[in-house]
């Protein structure tokens, strides 16, 4: 019989959050139950509730930056155990079987990845995330978090870590090469420590200095106001990797021109509008534009290792239940240094 | 004291060519002398002379595909004699001390490289191209056209060729790699023999069915029409690569839709007006826009070599000079099938 366990439930796009019970699973064989410690706050749950991205099915749980610890598993579990340490993020299954998913890109499966949260499994039923105190997850699906990274610093890497992770690697960042990093929020903030950690030369790109003090902490080795035209002319040719992490609109040919032969712009944020460059911007150059998405299970543990063995771990306000809703006004409003994480033991209460 | 030579001028935007001399200078040390023997029509060419990419000085010679003999060497030059057959590309001479050029990569020489025609070299001297019966350049900037490639057919290589060849390696084309290329034109049927003779699996994207036929004998596995809707729709999402040849505007989200799990989407055509995409269109497969313009000298060269192996050569319809005028009518009106060459013996006639 399914378990009932408290959760945040949205029933609107309006909000607010009721303190209510979302259904686990019984267990499968390969499934791991997993007390949630915390829960990350990702910009994607709002876009998601709200229904900014397309129409939403209440109710619904978001939250798909997972750091818990393991409290039961399957009988055909080989890889946990009770009191494991581990996390999920942004997807619990899929079809293991396409291109896609035999190379480690799940979140790129062909016959569709099961978000964490809104979609429906195989099973049939609507999946329902982390802003919950438990959560059953297949074990492919789950991730190791090493000892030496506590679970609420943790837990935005499951999105936010992974989703910078992918392209800094994929574009390879690394000594000698030239990074920029555009928008200092919870993305921006986990790119400038992970590429600065690869060895890179780190420049964030910033509408304004408010945060540059945090971000040169954080690793960057030059910090510059976009609005500050005197500042960005020297920067013209001088990246070979820019990753944009904001979802406004941009002048994508001023980006471009930052470029050097062969560079790259990579967007992990997502504009609504269409975005429109001047092929010459390219063609100059040689210049790219590409986009990223998360990553696969594989490199997502890769990544946790690796920010393990650098230190690395974000930057959070950790917020009881009933913070959720103001908090969620402070993220669209930028107003956060640099995610919020929620206690889970504070639903309900 | 400059030596005069017979050439094609353009006095204006609108034409016709005058039957003219332009100015060659002294052999300098490393100095080639090139009789040319014929000289490839590009769209560019027009575009130049048309002052359809800003401002033109006139007089002006165009034509950046040479093909032709070696008659004289300057005191310094090591690598060409007197008789050998060899070619001239799209550039002259650039830096030689810029990480691109040290890098191979003149065309994006970051102190301007100097184009055949139309640029101010660094002696001052306003170039002047391959509309005429001889060239003086210095030898790193030639290439050696092998002999078993004749010197009409060998002519577009030195643009066409390489603006093909280039993104094609870069972007892997080979055994198991799903390439298609959008235009069947002087740059699309290139692109189709060489993507073919590197052993990729080739589509060609083509407007209509007009030039299946071609399209198959140069080594298309497929053909199909961008028009037909039906035939378009098993194509989503199973390229690895795209090169698109065209100049027009383009639908990007429809052909990125037709790239798989991190396909590109490469310019060689450069569509005058901003072009625009949605960023979900790029996100959702870490998809890749990129431009790529021409090739360096080495790659020039390494191109001329794969070609001769591989038995490639351009097709095109040789004119004697009075027709330039016709044929660059036809260029515009995409009639031609798929070069024409300029017999430069014919000039002054």
């Amino acid at each position: 019989m399914p378990t009932s366990v408290p959760a945040l439930v949205a029933t609107s796009t309006t909000g607010p959050f009721e303190h209510g019970t979302v259904e686990r699973r019984d267990l499968r064989p390969a499934d791991v139950r997993i007390d949630i410690a915390y829960a990350g706050v990702c910009h994607s749950d709002i876009h998601t509730v709200r229904g900014e991205w397309g129409a939403t099915e209440y109710p619904l749980t978001p939250g798909h930056e997972i750091a818990g610890i393991v409290s039961e598993v399957g009988e055909g579990v080989t890889r946990y155990a009770v009191g494991d340490r581990v996390g999920v993020g942004c997807f619990v299954d899929s079809c293991r079987e396409c291109p896609e998913c035999l190379a480690g890109e799940e979140q790129f499966c062909q016959k569709g990845v099961i978000y964490t949260y809104g979609t429906v499994g195989h099973d049939g039923v609507r999946t329902q995330g982390g802003y919950s105190q438990q959560i059953v997850v297949d074990e492919d699906y789950v991730v190791r978090i090493p000892d030496s990274l506590d679970l609420d610093v943790a837990a935005p890497l499951l999105c936010a870590g992974i989703t910078l992770y992918s392209p800094l690697k994929r574009w390879k960042a690394g000594p000698g090469v030239r990074v920029g990093i555009v928008g200092m929020g919870g993305l921006g903030h986990m790119g400038v420590k992970i590429a600065h950690a690869l060895g890179a030369h780190v420049t964030v790109l910033s509408q304004s200095l408010s945060k540059k003090d945090d971000g040169l902490r954080f690793g960057a080795d030059e910090y510059v106001a976009t609005s500050d035209a005197e500042s960005m002319r020297p920067l013209r040719g001088s990246f070979d990797l820019i990753i944009s992490t904001v979802s406004a609109d941009i002048d994508l040919d001023r980006f471009l021109g930052l470029l050097g032969t062969g560079g790259a712009l990579v967007f992990v944020g997502l504009p609504e509008n269409p975005q429109q460059f001047s092929m010459f911007s390219l063609t100059s150059a040689r210049r790219i534009i590409a986009g990223s998405n998360i990553g696969g299970i594989r490199e997502t543990q890769e990544m946790l290792d690796f920010c393990a063995e650098h230190g690395i771990a974000a930057e959070i306000e950790t917020i009881a239940a009933s913070e959720v809703d103001g908090a969620w006004d402070r993220v669209v409003a930028s107003d956060v240094r640099y995610r919020f994480v929620i206690d889970t033991a504070t639903i309900g209460a």
